[in-house]
């Protein structure tokens, strides 16, 4: 048997869970959240699509109270939890050395703190297009299509991969190995470190700052800092795709009437993963030896505003 | 007879402009506040300070109702309006090649805009070390000590500098002739620059903004780039004592508890003086070909912000 466990059971990895459980699988999701727990475990997870809701039975529970070892870990905590949620799980032994260990988290710097708890070849990095919704404690709301694009965090091949790849693909999501999995990362982080910070300082939807004239002229710094650094760090990607992919984003048919998820956090006067975004750019620079003023601004602009709330 | 106007009666014009008539100068308020004009026409401008409140007969006008010439128009407007001003009071008549243009203004590039309409040998710069407010049309408040510093925008000694000078150190205004007037402009251009900005993004007194313990290193490279570019221009200031003047401003006991005024101009729905602050580094950067992406950053911030009440 395939023993999975869902380090972060929120929204994203309420969806990866029920779909895997959804297909047999032996899943069980971890979480700090003990509310959401005690709910799942006394009510199953409520389902809400586009065209049903429905209960699924599902185990719940906190990651000092797991008795298992498992063969696949998701790590979908907010970024900065991560380090304690893996350190939790592998001192209660839930990882042994054939655990796969495979962070779907966003932003930058995940493999490398968690290779100081397992070897970079157990540790399997992941993007994904799904989105997801919590309502309430176990009350998931799961709308859209999505994919997971899937690698090995240091580059190579494995039996893992592909089985990773498999269970996740067979439960209905849309999974393919990537050979580049970096560039969908900073792809994705492109995106995510212009929009979650700029319009969570101005307490903008994304429609309402790309409405700014200046757009273009205001984000291109941000973003050819970033393309520096990741084409130092080997991952070839463009400004100019990059741009597009973020002016994509304005239309109201698009994310326009939409504030993301750091204005929400921050909103909720919860930390920001600001860390993982343009903070670990600037981190990259100063390794590199590569100027990043803008985004090191946009660092300790967030970090001001989560002092309101500290 | 020497005839003054004071172009832009707000807080520190009506200051200004309060001192000299009280010591007997021939003085006309210029505003475009109409409510304001017809309070200190009617009643007077009353005048509260730490020991009394009194009240000044003075006369107050909108530019166009101007009948006579001056030998000294004194610019107080906000900085975006001054141009406006300035071409009002040139088109009916107000200014002749006797006329000294006086700018008090803040911020950076008045006296290029202003040379459009009269050569730079006719205009003045100021800073002032004054404070005041205006807790209504036609009620000033006065507090506190300051001073003026004063030059002709060219740099060239003249004894229109002198008798401007001695005008307004005989009205008590503590003035004293510059012999670089950039170096007073653009060292307290660093002050308002970092903390007016910074403190209207993240909404914050400029205590609470000293709190952050990377405050300094968030400051850094915006400062840098004002000096970079101050020296390019000739101007020596100096990273180290602009860094300290922004530094003596976080204790209560300075400037702690108060928002700096752009955050007001903001708060009032007011278009603020970016322009003419990080947004003149900037284009003086362009000029150059020295890179200032944070004051580029700051300004775009700013204008995005200005947006929500357009």
């Amino acid at each position: 048997m395939y023993k999975i466990a869902i380090a972060g059971a929120g929204a994203m990895g309420g969806r990866i869970g029920a779909y895997l459980k959804q297909n047999d699988e032996d899943v069980v999701l971890i979480d700090r959240w003990q509310d959401h727990i005690d709910e799942i475990n006394k009510n199953g997870m409520e389902i809400q699509t586009e065209t049903e809701t429905y209960t699924l039975e599902i185990r719940a529970m906190q990651p000092e109270e797991v008795k298992e070892k498992f063969d696949l870990i998701i790590l979908l905590t907010k970024a900065m939890y991560a380090e304690d949620m893996l350190k939790a799980l592998k001192d209660i032994g839930a990882i042994t050395e054939s655990t796969a260990i495979l962070s779907m988290m966003n932003g930058l710097g995940h493999a490398d703190y968690l290779s100081k708890y397992v070897p970079k070849s157990q540790i399997f990095l992941a993007v994904t297009m799904w989105t997801a919704g919590l309502r309430g404690p176990g009350q998931l709301l799961l709308e859209g299509k999505g994919g997971i694009e899937c690698q090995r965090s240091d580059g190579q091949p494995d039996e893992r991969t592909e089985r990773i790849v498999q269970v996740l693909d067979n439960a209905g999501l849309n999974a393919k190995i990537s050979d580049d999995v970096f560039f969908s990362i900073w792809s994705k982080v492109a995106v995510n470190s212009v929009l979650n910070p700029l319009c969570t300082i101005l307490d903008k939807t994304i429609g309402e700052f790309g409405e700014y004239e200046d757009a273009r002229e205001m984000l291109t710094p941000i973003l050819k800092e970033l393309v520096a650094v990741a084409n130092a760090r080997g991952t070839n990607v463009v400004f100019e795709t990059l741009l597009a992919k973020i002016e994509a984003t304005y239309p109201n048919e698009a994310q326009g009437l939409h504030h993301p998820s750091m204005h929400q956090d921050y909103t909720n006067k919860r930390l920001t993963e600001i860390d993982y975004l343009n903070g670990q750019i600037a981190k990259y620079g100063d390794e590199l030896g590569i100027e990043t003023p803008t985004n090191d601004l946009i660092t300790h602009l967030i970090h001001q505003l989560e002092m309101k709330y500290a």
